[in-house]
């Protein structure tokens, strides 16, 4: 006998079926008891004898086959009238560390994440890498249709790619290695070998010494590279696109995830593109807040996000026109504005989700522009080489997956959104 | 106007196109010139006029725009009569370090790999990754079909799952870590998570000293983990379903590909499943190869290979039934068969591509297996924590994917299905 999904039950025709999952609650009668058994995909309840619901606990992984039955009391409209009844897998604790069951998870969320395995089995937790793997997915589909290739990349690097700092060191055979911050030269290289286009999703490392609600020190990076653009408004159109893609599938796929969280998704993005020093002075004059010179500090990202809400309506905000001391070297300067760069990040209800731009792809103009930044090039050695053989005009960005749900799902802290986070403190689980 | 691909202008209604891409080969008359432009997805002849191709020189990067005209002897039938050129990228080399429009590529592999980048240029080069962005996909749709959810899971941990040999080590602020061998503890924690079945497609970390032809420091695992299971017979018939249906991908998606490496694929593949003991047998008996305890040999897997080959004309064949000795203190026994566990390994014409089993589910029993392998259950105290509620059935597998690539299309040498391979000399590019 085949095993069935709870979510497939109800359009099942056969009337003995088999399921498969965790006690998710016991409820005992004189005679006879209900169970609820969860599985991935939903949750039923089971009417059984009492004598063979004493044998059960919370959270045990079980087996049951019985009749299918109508009932409009029960949850979902259908319950099982439980005739076999095997224990697969069994339980070992005294009193679980928190309520699986309950409508809140009546812990916090470094004890969930302690117990990390035992928290997500709530549906509403598990439910938030429902969203995100449908992010991954959306992101693969949008780009593969405008044939970028998707790419893997070693994260075991000789160099850094933006100087050095806050990056982990790794043994290589008694080498210093380095875990990478981005695949930023990679993917670049990868649009010069010929891929044109290509996009990785895969780890990416800081070894930042912030402890917040937003920092991760391993994270999922989605990162884009373009070869022959025009210039750095084709990114984000391309953002943008894919954005508005994302939400239409979000949409149809995440109905139940988005209800759980109460989250509604706006039809249609048009996201304004506001240069930096523009924000600033809207900062100024509307908040009276001042900015870091050619940056937007976390209070700044917050307030932006307020205005563009208010006043265009939107969640999200591009800001252009990053200065040239502020971005890395392989930043494209503005030639028509000089100091400026042709660079953007994406702020999203506050926080800053994607950094962007065009790059140098002159080989005497990049080697000229690592000199300017006070570093070798000799450091860059297998980066420069790529540009010397007709290296196109060519752009990319970068999204963090977690920052992202993050924000669509309107939860407090990226670890919610990550499965086993590494900050600071926590290498464990 | 909009740029053009090569592969779409035969299809185009398009008289006037624009195309973009590198200068792949310049042949030079008396007053006009042939030059072919190579773009992401082929070749393209341009006549232009002489004093136009006398700017250009190999792997520039230009963007064309001219008319279409049939012309049987150009490549592919279609020529295009060039007005306008522009030169997007410059080239900044004295002599190419080899040749890209040959039709062998004349330089070793080592120096294909320090100019990497150019090498890929080489659309024969090129091919193996786009087999491999198939093979990805193809397991990802198929797991997917089967309702395993894709997971991501750190890289960067605090302990080694299969005993410390051959990790590397990471300085996580000032705390030793380590770099994954494999998600193994981190799968099983997700199917117990609720997730039921899960999959990944991640870099793995081994600090192996063998520099040979199959051997990469870090490289993509394509990871499986499957909960409630009958058998580790289950996890055979998954990897089996899948390699067939990516063959059946595979001959619809890489027929060029296939055909620049000469390879046709079979239409059905049926695996035989080998207990470990009996191939020892058939290598000594046919080969008079001795086998090591409890395993089988680099050699024994090309002979093994080749057995199967002459006897069931397959590539494939998975070997049953390893002893408890040589497999992780994770791995089921085998009630039926004392001192043997319920696992397998697949070879592919002669070369191990996965490791897999049935794994330990009850708390008691993976404390007591820890034990006895000489280790501290303290030291597996997060995994072990899982077991506690519920585990069910399981076990898993993982696919070495540049492996799986390198034996499809019969690569010499893993690292030509790596993008940037790193073993114990290379950290570059």
């Amino acid at each position: 006998m085949e095993r069935i999904y709870v979510c497939d039950i109800k359009d099942s025709k056969d009337t003995q079926i088999l399921v498969r999952g965790w006690v998710h609650k016991i409820h005992e009668l004189s005679t006879i008891s209900f169970v609820h058994l969860r599985d991935k995909t939903g949750i039923i309840q089971l009417v059984m004898d009492k004598k063979h619901s004493k044998q059960l606990r919370l959270e045990m992984s079980i087996e049951a086959i019985g009749e299918k039955v109508m009932n409009e009391k029960a949850p979902g409209g259908i319950e099982l009238d439980a005739k076999e009844l095997t224990i697969l897998g069994e339980v070992f604790y005294d009193k679980l560390p928190f309520e699986i069951n309950g409508f809140k998870l009546n812990a916090c969320l470094e004890k969930q994440l302690d117990y990390r395995a035992l928290a997500l089995r709530r549906p509403k937790t598990r439910a938030v890498f429902k969203v995100q793997e449908e992010i991954t997915d959306a992101f693969r589909t949008y780009l593969k249709s405008r044939r970028f290739s998707e790419i893997h990349t070693p994260k075991v690097i000789s160099s850094s790619t933006e100087g050095g700092s806050e990056m982990f060191t790794v043994d290589y055979f008694g080498r210093r290695a380095f875990l990478a911050q981005s695949p930023q030269f990679y993917k670049q290289m990868m649009v010069g070998a010929g891929f044109e286009r290509v996009f990785e999703i895969a780890p990416a490392y800081r070894a930042e010494l912030h402890n917040t609600w937003r920092h991760l020190n391993e994270y999922i990076s989605l990162d884009i590279e373009m070869g022959f653009i025009k210039d750095e408004t084709e990114l984000m159109d391309l953002e943008e696109g894919f954005l508005n893609y994302l939400y239409s599938v979000l949409r149809k796929t995440c109905k139940s995830e988005f209800e759980m969280y109460n989250i509604e998704l706006p039809e249609k993005i048009e996201i304004p593109r506001i240069p930096l020093a523009e924000a600033h002075k809207i900062l100024l004059d509307k908040y009276n807040k001042k900015s870091p010179v050619g940056n937007i500090d976390a209070e700044g990202e917050v307030l932006i996000s307020k205005y563009v809400k208010e006043t265009y309506n939107c969640d999200f905000v591009f800001l252009t026109e990053y200065p040239v001391a502020k971005r890395p070297m392989y930043a494209m300067p503005d030639s028509e504005k000089p100091g400026l760069t042709k660079s953007f990040d994406l702020i999203f209800k506050g926080l800053e989700i994607t950094t962007g731009g065009q790059r140098i792809h002159n080989y005497e103009m990049l080697k000229e522009n690592i000199k300017k930044f006070g570093l070798n090039p000799d450091d860059f050695a297998f980066y420069l080489e790529t540009f010397k053989y007709g290296m196109p005009p060519h752009g990319g960005l970068a999204i963090g997956l977690e920052r992202l749900t993050l924000k669509i799902l309107d939860l407090e802290n990226v670890r919610e959104a990550t499965l086993l986070p590494r900050d600071l403190r926590r290498l464990e689980p």
